[in-house]
C-alpha cells in the first residue's frame, strides 16, 4: 500500500494534501518515527508529541523563507522528514547520518541550531529584529517547551519581545514534562492554565476573525472539511462561564496571564493534536500585529503506548523493541555506567554527611541522581533547566556549612560559568561540581560532547580540578571532594566505567598528587613518559605496550589532577624522558596537556611533548565513540606514531638524552 | 555637634534609637556618603536610595544569624557603615581600603559577596534551603533590584522558590532604573504596578495584624511615636476604589501580580523612605509562613539634587565637587578612553554599513555605545543586564546577514559562556565581541577584573581573537571584524588608550598576522623575542630598552592575535631567540603565553619562555592598575628581571645559543 509519506519530499506537498490526507500523513509518520528510532534509539517520545503541530507548521508556513526556531531542537524529527530527509531518517544519530538536532549545515530548512535548552526565543527574536530591519515580510516562528520556560535564558528572551518587534509567533509545546517531570512555580502555574482554561481571550476574537474570512479562502486552509472543522474548532473554543472564577474576579486559573505581563498576547491552550484547530490557529496568528505565542498542549509519545507510560524513559533512548517498547538489554557482564556509580556514591556519601545534597537541573535519570532522589528524596534537589540556579543555589548553601554536589552535565555546565566564577571560585566555597558527559557523547554531537570544561575552569583560581581513571577512583574523589574547603570538579565520561571493583568504603586521594602507574625500570632503553588523564589512562596503557616493543622504558602516570598539578612528579618523569606524551578526551587548545608545557616552561624543562587530545574543530556526531577517536586521532596507535617520530628526530638531532633544563 | 552616627558602631545600636533618632541618622549617612565619595567616587546614587531601607533592615533583623543577601551589592555602603566599618567608609575603593561590593572575607556581616547582577535570589534561596534542612529558624532576607529582573538567572530562582521553602523574604528595591533606564516588558510591568497601586493585598492583612499588636510592642517597634505611625502607616495603605479596574476586573495595573505566579506573596508597593512603614512591614514579613517579596519604590540619588538629575551618572562615578555634583575633570590633554574610540567607531562603521548594529546589555554608558544610540538609534539594542539574551540575539541576527557587535565587559560576558560557544562559535556566526574591561577594573576589584576570557574563549573552534596596541588598531581590528565570516573577538581594557592617531578610515587587518615592531638588529647582542599582546606592548617596549642597555638584541613583536597565532612569525623568532618573553593583561594559565608554548612545543621549538601575566590567584581592588601591577609583577623591571636569570642560567649552562629543535 502506497503511503502519503512517500509522496512528501518537500514542504510544498504538504500543503497539497487534504486535511484527511494529513491526517493519515501523520499516521504514518508516527509509525515511521517508533519503526524508524528502534533500532539505534533517539529522542522517540518529544518527536510523537509534535507531528501535527509540525505538520500545521509546514502547511501554514513556507520555509526557508519563513523561519522556524526550535528549542534544543531534539523535536525536529517530523521537521526533517517533512523536508527531504526522510530518506536519511533512519541514518539519524549514526556515523554519517542525520544529525539529532536541527543543524544549519544540515539544510537550508534549519535556520538555528540547538542542543541547549532555552536559546530559541532570543535566536527567533534576533531574526525578527534583522527582518524588521530590512522590511521583510517572513514570519519567525519560535517553537518552545513548557521546560524552556524554567531556563533564564528563555525569561531574557521574553522580556525583549515587546520592545524589539511587533511580529512574533511563539509556540508554547506544553506536555508537562522537562526531560523528567517538570519543575517549579511556573510548571504550576502552566498546569493551572491547562486544567481551568476558563479565561480564554483566543475564543472571541479568533472564531469572529474566522467567521469573517470568505468561504473559499476557508477551504483551502482547513481542506474539504471545512465547515465540519470550524464547527469543532468553534466547540472547543467556547467559553466557559467563569463561575470558578476568584474572588478578585480574574478568572478561574488564579491568576492572570503570565505572557501578557510581557506584553504578549496569549493565545489558548489549544489541543496539539487537532489538525484543523492547528492550523487554523497558526493562520490567525499570521494576521496579528502583536508578538503572540500559542499555548498548545502536546503528549509526550502520543501514539505509543510504551512512550506513554514511561515518558522519562522515552524522552531519549537507545534500540528499543518496537512491539514491547523494551529496551534492548545491556550485554551481560558489562562494567557498570560511571552514572550509575555516580548515582551510588552520592547515597552512600548522603548516608554518611547530612550535609552532603545532590542537585540537577533536569537530569535525575541522566545523571542518575534519581538513586538519591529514591533513597534520601530530602538531600535532593532538582531545580529545572537552570544550571546557573542550580551553581548559585549550591554557592548559598556551601555559605551554610554545607557540601552540595551539583551534577551537570560538561557541556551544560557552560550555562554557569560565571557563577562558577563569580559565586563558587571567588568565594572559594566548597562546592562540589559532578560532570558528567566529560567526553564525547557520540550519538548527539558537538552540542553534546564536553570537551572544553578543562580550559576553562583551570583558569579560574581555587579550583581543585580532578578525573578520574576507574570507578573506584571516581568513589574516592568524590569522598575527598566532600572534605575540601575548596571548589572541586570531577570529570568523567559517558557510558561504561572500566570494570574495577569497588571498595566498600571510599578512601581519600591526595590533593594534587598523581599516581605513579608504573616508574621507569631503568632497562636502558629510550625512556618515555605517558601522562593519562581519566579515561585515556587506558589509552597510554595500549600505547605503552607497543613502544616497550620498541625497547622503550615507558614509564606511566595517572596525573589523578589536571589542577593543582603534581610539580613534582611530572618535573621527575619529564626531565628523565626524551618525550613525554599527555593524553586527554578534551581539546587540546588550553588543556590538561597544555598546563604541563606551562609546568615544564616553568621548571626549565625542554622536552619534546606529544599532546593527544581533540583537534580545533568541533567534533562530529557518529555512531560511536571508537570511530570518532579514530577519526581524530586520539588512538594509542597515533600516539606511538608520533613519539617515534619525536625520538627518530631526537637520535638524528644526536642532541638530547634527557629533559633539558632550558635556563 | 555629636552625631548618632558617631555612636553606632554595630547593628545593635540602631535597635535601641528612637524613630526621631533613626530619622537623623539617615540623614547623617547621606551627608556622610555624599562626602565620603567625593574624593575616589563610588556608587553614590544607589546608597543614596537604600539609607533607609538599610537602616530597617538592621532595625528589624539581627546580623550575622540573619542573612542579607545584596544583589549585586554595589548598594551596601550604608550597611557597610552600620556594621562597624565606618571609621574605615573612606577608604572604600582604595588600596587597602574597604572593597566596594560585599565581601565575605571583609565581615561577617557580609554572607554573600557580588559584583554581577541577579545572583540574589539563587544564593539566598540556598541559604533558605540550608536553614530548613538544619532547622534553624534565622530570617534570609534578599535585597534586589528591579534591574536584577531583567536577568533570566533571577527567574531562575524566582521559579524555585516557593517549591523550596516557606520562609524568604524578598526586597524589591525599585528605583525604575537598572545603571541605564531600565529596559523591557518587566520595566514597564513594575512600572504600572507603580503608578496604580490599587490592588494592595497588603494592606488588608497587614493593618489587621498591626492593630492586633500589643501598645508595647508597637511601640518598641516603632519607637516613641508608634500611635502617628501607625496612622501614617494605615492612610499609606488604604484601598483605593478600583474604578479603573480593566474590563477583566483584574484592578488598575492591567494585569495580577508576577510574583503570585510564582508563587510568592506580593506586599506593596511602598514608600521606600517611609522609616516606619518600612520598619512595620518587615516585622510583618518575618511573621509570614509563605514567601513574601516587598516591593520598595526608592529614589535613586535622593538627597542630592546632581544625582537626583543626573541618575545614571551618579550610578557609579569617580570624584566630584560635593556642592554642585560636577566631576572633576579630566587632564587637559590625556589620550582618549578606549571605550570612547569604541562608541565613535561603532558610529563610522554603522553608518557606512546598515548590517552592522551594536548591543548592549544595560552599559550604554559604561561601554559608550551611547555615541550610536544618539547617531544612529536603530542600529542600537540595550537588552537589558541579560548577557545571555544579548549573545543569543546577535547569533539569531548574524544568521540573517547582519554583523552584530555585543559590546560587554569581559567578566561579564562570562555569563553568556555556553552562548557563545553553543550559538555563535558552533554555527560559525559572525557576531563580533567587544570585550570592554579586558584586564583591570582597579577600584572595583575582583568581581570586576577582566583576566580570563582568553582561556575560555581560545579554546573554542572558529573564534577570531584580537587585541589592539592603541586605539587606531581597535579601529582597525573592528573594521576588520565587521569584513569576517566568524566570530571574532576584541579585548581592550578600560582607561585611556595611547594617544595616537587615529585614522578617517579605518584598514584591514590582515587575520592570524602579527605585527613586527621591531626585528632583531643583528648585532651580536644576546638575542631576546618579547612578544607583547594588546595593551602590554608598551611594557615590552620598556622592558626592551632595559635589556638593550645589557647588550641585548631584542625583538619586539605586536601579536595582534591570540587566536589564531602566527605561527611563522612565533616561530622564527623564538627559534633565533635565547629567550621569550610574552606579556599579556590576563591570567598565566591558559592565556595568550600558554598559546605560545603550545605553538613552540608542536613545531618543535624548545627555547627558554618568560610568561608575564596575572598569577593564579583572585586580584584585589586597589586605588590605581599601577600598584595592581607592581604588586603582582606584571612590570617591565620584573620581566627584565626574569629574562636575566634565564639568559645567565643558560650562558652558565653553556648549552642554548638559540632555539632548539626538541624533535
Amino acid at each position: 500500500m502506497s503511503r502519503y509519506l512517500d509522496m512528501v519530499d518537500s514542504p510544498s506537498h504538504v500543503k497539497k494534501l487534504t486535511m484527511d490526507q494529513l491526517t493519515d500523513l501523520s499516521v504514518e509518520i508516527r509509525h515511521e518515527l517508533i519503526d524508524g528510532l528502534a533500532k539505534n534509539g533517539g529522542h522517540l517520545g518529544p518527536n510523537l508529541g509534535v507531528v501535527e503541530l509540525t505538520i500545521a507548521l509546514h502547511r501554514c508556513f513556507t520555509t526557508p523563507q519563513d523561519k522556524f526556531v526550535w528549542d534544543v531542537s531534539h523535536q525536529v524529527y517530523v521537521h526533517k522528514i517533512l523536508t527531504g530527509r526522510k530518506d536519511r531518517f533512519r541514518t539519524i544519530r549514526t556515523t554519517g547520518g542525520l544529525n539529532g538536532f536541527a543543524l544549519r549545515t544540515e539544510s537550508e530548512h534549519d535556520c538555528y541550531g540547538a542542543g541547549h535548552a532555552g536559546t530559541a526565543l532570543s535566536a527567533a527574536l534576533g531574526m525578527c529584529a534583522a527582518r524588521d530591519q530590512k522590511g521583510g515580510d517572513e514570519h519567525v516562528v519560535c517553537v518552545f517547551g513548557d521546560a524552556a520556560l524554567t531556563n533564564g535564558v528563555s525569561f531574557e528572551g521574553l522580556n525583549n519581545i515587546a520592545c524589539t518587534t511587533k511580529r512574533f509567533i511563539g509556540i508554547l509545546n506544553d506536555n508537562e514534562w522537562s526531560i523528567a517531570k517538570n519543575v517549579g512555580a511556573i510548571a504550576t502555574y502552566l498546569g493551572k492554565l491547562t486544567t481551568s482554561p476558563r479565561y480564554n481571550r483566543l475564543a472571541k476574537d479568533f472564531t469572529s476573525w474566522l467567521r469573517k474570512l470568505p468561504k473559499g479562502e476557508l477551504v483551502s486552509m482547513l481542506g474539504a472539511k471545512a465547515e465540519e472543522a470550524i464547527k469543532g474548532i468553534a466547540s472547543s473554543l467556547a467559553l466557559e462561564p467563569a463561575a470558578g472564577a476568584d474572588s478578585d474576579g480574574r478568572g478561574g486559573h488564579g491568576s492572570a496571564l503570565l505572557f501578557e505581563e510581557f506584553g504578549i498576547r496569549y493565545l489558548g491552550p489549544i489541543d496539539g493534536h487537532n489538525l484543523p484547530l492547528l492550523i487554523s490557529t497558526l493562520e490567525f496568528a499570521k494576521t496579528c500585529t502583536e508578538p503572540v505565542v500559542i499555548h498548545v498542549l502536546t503528549q509526550k509519545g502520543r501514539g505509543f503506548e510504551a512512550a506513554l507510560k514511561y515518558p522519562e524513559k522515552f524522552h531519549g533512548l537507545g534500540p528499543y523493541d518496537v512491539q514491547s517498547g523494551q529496551p534492548a538489554t545491556a550485554k551481560p557482564g558489562s562494567a557498570p555506567m560511571w552514572q550509575e556509580v555516580f548515582g551510588k556514591t552520592m547515597v552512600k556519601l548522603c548516608q554518611q554527611n547530612q550535609h552532603v545534597v545532590g542537585i540537577t537541573a533536569a537530569m535525575p535519570s541522566g545523571t542518575s541522581l534519581k538513586l538519591l532522589e529514591q533513597a534520601l528524596p530530602k538531600q535532593y534537589y532538582d531545580v529545572g533547566i537552570a544550571e546557573e540556579h542550580a551553581v548559585i543555589f549550591a554557592a548559598g548553601m556551601a555559605t551554610m556549612g554545607f557540601r552540595p554536589v551539583v551534577a551537570i552535565y560538561s557541556t551544560f555546565l557552560q550555562r554557569a560559568y560565571d557563577c562558577i566564577h563569580h559565586d563558587v571560585c571567588l568565594q572559594d566555597l566548597p562546592v562540589i561540581f559532578c560532570m558528567d558527559r566529560a567526553g564525547l557523547s557520540a550519538n548527539d554531537g558537538p552540542t553534546h560532547h564536553g570537551l572544553f570544561d578543562i580550559a576553562y575552569l583551570r583558569c579560574l583560581p581555587n579550583v581543585i580540578g580532578m578525573a578520574p581513571k576507574d570507578e573506584d577512583e571516581l568513589q574516592d574523589m568524590m569522598f575527598t571532594a566532600t572534605l575540601q574547603k575548596h571548589p572541586c570538579c570531577i570529570r568523567y565520561p559517558r557510558g561504561n566505567a572500566e570494570g574495577v571493583p569497588i571498595k566498600e568504603v571510599p578512601g581519600v586521594v591526595e590533593i594534587g598528587k598523581a599516581e605513579v602507574i608504573r616508574p621507569y625500570r631503568n632497562n636502558g632503553g629510550r625512556k618515555v613518559a605517558l601522562f593519562g588523564l581519566g579515561n585515556m589512562l587506558r589509552v597510554a596503557k595500549e600505547a605503552a605496550v607497543e613502544l616497550e616493543k620498541d625497547g622503550c622504558d615507558v614509564a606511566i602516570i595517572n596525573p589523578r589532577f589536571f589542577k593543582p598539578l603534581d610539580a613534582a612528579t611530572h618535573q621527575f618523569f619529564a626531565e628523565a624522558a626524551e618525550v613525554v606524551g599527555t593524553l586527554e578526551d578534551h581539546v587540546a587548545m588550553g588543556g590538561y596537556g597544555s598546563a604541563v608545557l606551562e609546568l615544564l616552561s616553568d621548571h626549565g624543562v625542554a622536552v619534546a611533548v606529544v599532546r593527544l587530545a581533540w583537534p580545533d574543530v568541533f567534533v562530529e556526531h557518529a555512531s560511536t565513540v571508537e570511530y570518532l577517536r579514530e577519526r581524530h586521532g586520539l588512538t594509542a596507535a597515533n600516539l606511538v606514531r608520533q613519539i617515534r617520530e619525536k625520538l627518530a628526530g631526537a637520535a638524528q638531532a644526536g642532541q638530547l638524552t634527557g629533559g633539558l633544563r632550558t635556563a
